[in-house]
């Protein structure tokens, strides 16, 4: 299986930290990584077809503090799809005038849903089809732009259809919310004033985050096991489907 | 002005030697950079908003011998559209199941086609504006997916109603071709058997091509202004579009 990383912040924030012990679990699952920060409207997806372990790729994201708002990383341990570029998560596409990054965690089986051609998968994996689907329907189930509330919604009621087919774990991101999907594993933290020092479960790494943040900052980190060990991580239930906005999360 | 540089080959063949030849030209354009490599169906899009040559991701590029068959890059010099990642090139959509990158450089006035939706532009660009334009019109133009000689009769009639509205040279491509258009500036070369050693104008670099390739291996580059001073760069035609394909060239 795949493992998922997420987060929502309410001002660009780098990631460094949390990727570091993320990555770390690249050793197991080694079929490739991709990350996408976005930055206001923009979006980075840096993608590898080789481990985060030892991507040159990766190794520029450990170094480089992206500042992001949102953020969706992925790493891939291949169960439909072979190992290539265009069956690497986060997959990415445009709506409404948005950029839209999309990962997934499970496997879906006899999902073959219609599509009628504004969205088409590239690569070969039942998670891409399940995003151009997502997409799809999303543009037609809203006439104008949505809120993040109404796309919430929408969300809430295509996210079980999928599921039916098999595990559907997934990180949606349109650059304003973080939405995050639960069939089986997820677990969300939200970081904000006071500030403590957290550290690393996967690799001896400490950070102090009182030393590096402004007291009105809040960060939510959603993934699929809990990066650090002292710290209050939240499991989601299953079937859940979350929105975080400004580093604050929204039951829905 | 911006500056272009593209690549298409036969086998998959790394650009660094190009790229640093290329990079070297941020100085002057400084407002960031972008190349996308396609690795068979997918593609990797690198884009800094800061210049190529202080960009941790231009390095990584620089250093990162990544073989694709088709390239874009862009050094970006802002004349519309302020210096931020969405508007930034090259851009990226899906069509028919298929990536497609695009960048321009030139200044497009009072242009304001018609979108009906499908591809609208996120950044502020005349740029990503012209590029989901010719996006929507190949997917109105063809009911099926095109054959890349369908591609480029398509072009060959698009291009000149943008080029109307000031200057179009761009690169386009789909994985499978490099299209390039001139409106003013812009050169190839063809790199083939027999092979020889090839000195960048920017930098002192050389290469040894005879030492890297092998006999059957054939590389089209395409770039503003040529990069080495011992080769036999084309200049395009003011009008021209070309397709390449395999590394060599079709005049349309």
């Amino acid at each position: 299986m795949c493992q998922l990383l997420g987060m929502n912040a309410n001002t660009p924030t780098d990631l460094v930290f949390s990727f570091t012990g993320f990555a770390k679990r690249a050793e197991e699952h080694k079929d490739g990584f991709g990350i996408a920060f976005f930055e206001d409207a923009g979006v980075r997806l840096f993608v590898d077809a080789q481990s985060a372990a030892v991507s040159p790729v990766a190794e520029m994201v450990r170094h480089y503090p992206i500042r992001s708002d949102n953020v969706i990383a992925h790493i891939r341990k291949a169960t439909q799809g072979r190992v290539a570029l265009q069956n690497t998560h986060p997959f990415q596409r445009e709506l409404w005038g948005r950029y839209w990054a999309f990962a997934h965690n499970g496997d879906l089986k006899n999902f073959a849903p219609p599509l009628h051609g504004a969205f088409r998968p590239v690569g070969g994996t039942d998670s891409e089809l399940a995003f151009c689907w997502l997409m799809q329907e999303l543009a037609k189930a809203h006439a104008g732009v949505p809120s993040i509330a109404e796309l919430t919604v929408t969300l809430g009621e295509l996210a079980p259809r999928v599921a039916a087919h098999g595990t559907f774990n997934f990180m949606l991101s349109n650059g304003q919310a973080l939405w995050a999907h639960c069939s089986t594993q997820l677990h969300y933290l939200l970081r904000q004033h006071p500030f403590h020092t957290a550290h690393l479960q996967d690799e001896d790494m400490s950070v102090d985050f009182a030393q590096l943040t402004q007291a009105s900052d809040r960060v939510a980190v959603v993934v699929t096991q809990p990066l650090t060990a002292n710290e209050a991580w939240v499991a989601f239930a299953p079937g859940e489907l979350r929105v975080f906005v400004d580093g604050q999360a929204t039951p829905t």
